[in-house]
């Protein structure tokens, strides 16, 4: 298939590097308006760099629009005019932004939190729709030859599944910095908690979270919850997402 | 070294486990007060099994107190008259609570979460603790001889390691289980989001965690925020959750 970017960023770095790896894709260029970034991008995958305002862009079998989020509607159009389809990657807009750009477009929004500065590439699973079914089939077979899942997911369920990544993945990450400066704080090695966040994560390989509950929450143990929240005095806001938290889990 | 552990459940299969792995260490045995795990563990070890009523028991270089936090004050002291060193492996107690069973005695603090249902031995660091820089080092030992880091900690920093240890593993293990009631409500499959929950994981391995925030509430998109606050308006507890974790990364 041959395929252009639109972007510099994280999405576009990561989706360009792991394309870059199926021989069966051609990679037909970076579209950015970040020259330095889209250069540096373009170069390490091996194609063209094109600015916004470049004319023709090259034809492509698809075309996926990395920007974020807000400017998705703020294209020229003419800039889509030479693609078959175009796809966004945003988990929280709709596929019908793109209606004034193309006849054939869709999502390909990946779940997956994705940072150019990792040097490998993670799993990355893909939400997709389109305005047909031929659309979806043909994003179908590229996530296949990419070897990555996907899943046919119409706005309502990808806003859904995007809420619940938030919750998974950014609370979680939140989460891991405020223990990160509680331990700080207190002298304490934050690094001897990897091993524990990391069994916590795998584990759910194994059994469903609920089944995996443990701690003084669970246990009902009223004691240790108040040792806890005192330890956590001169830290209001841990304290309060503890509280909260511990309710939850108590069920209360 | 000769030891003995006391307790049948997570942590003592689990330690047992690990330490049947090394032959320069002899389980003497698992005493336990469930005899149907207890036998069953020290089967599994290659041990004996006792009752806690049993004398005398065999004479020991490391007694491994692994029972839940609360009885540990109600032990016949006669029963650890034969070792040489007593610890209990108890986040949020004080190791004073041995001094009236051993004139030795310390703990080791396993920093993970232990299941014993999970067929292999994640990663464990220990924080440890004791009456005297002699036992203290020779925890260190026997730490390193179960290939597995230590850290000396006295109560006052496990306790807080404890708390740290509940934030970043039994609140976001309950983030997880809210996620997968919410998907499961949903008609979405929260397998799709097990690569995302690895990899927020993972990558901690190469940055801090305030570095790696993403999400609509660092990029103060407001927008996104009140359109996931509405797709939560039937799970008021995970919309509470998100309202008060997403105002502490935005900084409020």
């Amino acid at each position: 298939m041959k395929i252009l970017i639109i972007g510099s960023g994280n999405v576009a770095t990561v989706l360009a590097r792991l394309i870059y790896q199926f021989p069966a894709h051609k990679l037909l260029g970076i579209v950015a308006r970040n020259q330095s970034n889209g250069r540096m991008l373009a170069s390490a995958v091996n194609t063209d760099f094109f600015e916004l305002n470049d004319q023709p862009l090259p034809k492509a079998d698809l075309t996926i629009l990395t920007t974020s989020d807000e400017p998705l509607t703020k294209f020229e159009p003419h800039i889509f005019d030479s693609t078959n389809l175009l796809v966004h990657t945003a988990g929280a807009v709709s596929k019908d932004v793109l209606k004034k750009y193309s006849a054939n477009y869709g999502v390909l929004y990946p779940l997956q939190s994705l940072r150019k500065e990792v040097d490998y590439i993670p799993e990355i699973p893909f939400l997709i729709d389109s305005n047909s079914v031929k659309n979806t089939n043909l994003l179908i077979e590229f996530c296949s030859s990419i070897k990555s899942a996907s899943e046919e997911t119409n706005d309502e369920k990808r806003l859904a599944m995007h809420t619940a990544a938030v919750v998974v993945s950014n609370f979680t990450n939140h989460l891991y910095a405020l223990a990160n400066t509680f331990c700080d704080n207190r002298g304490l090695n934050f690094n001897m908690l990897h091993p524990l966040i990391m069994e916590t994560a795998a584990r759910l390989n194994y059994a469903s979270p609920s089944s995996l509950q443990t701690g003084p929450a669970i246990r009902k143990d009223i004691v240790t919850i108040k040792n806890h929240l005192t330890v956590l005095d001169n830290h209001p806001r841990l304290k309060e997402i503890y509280a909260l938290l511990t309710q939850s889990i108590l069920g209360n």
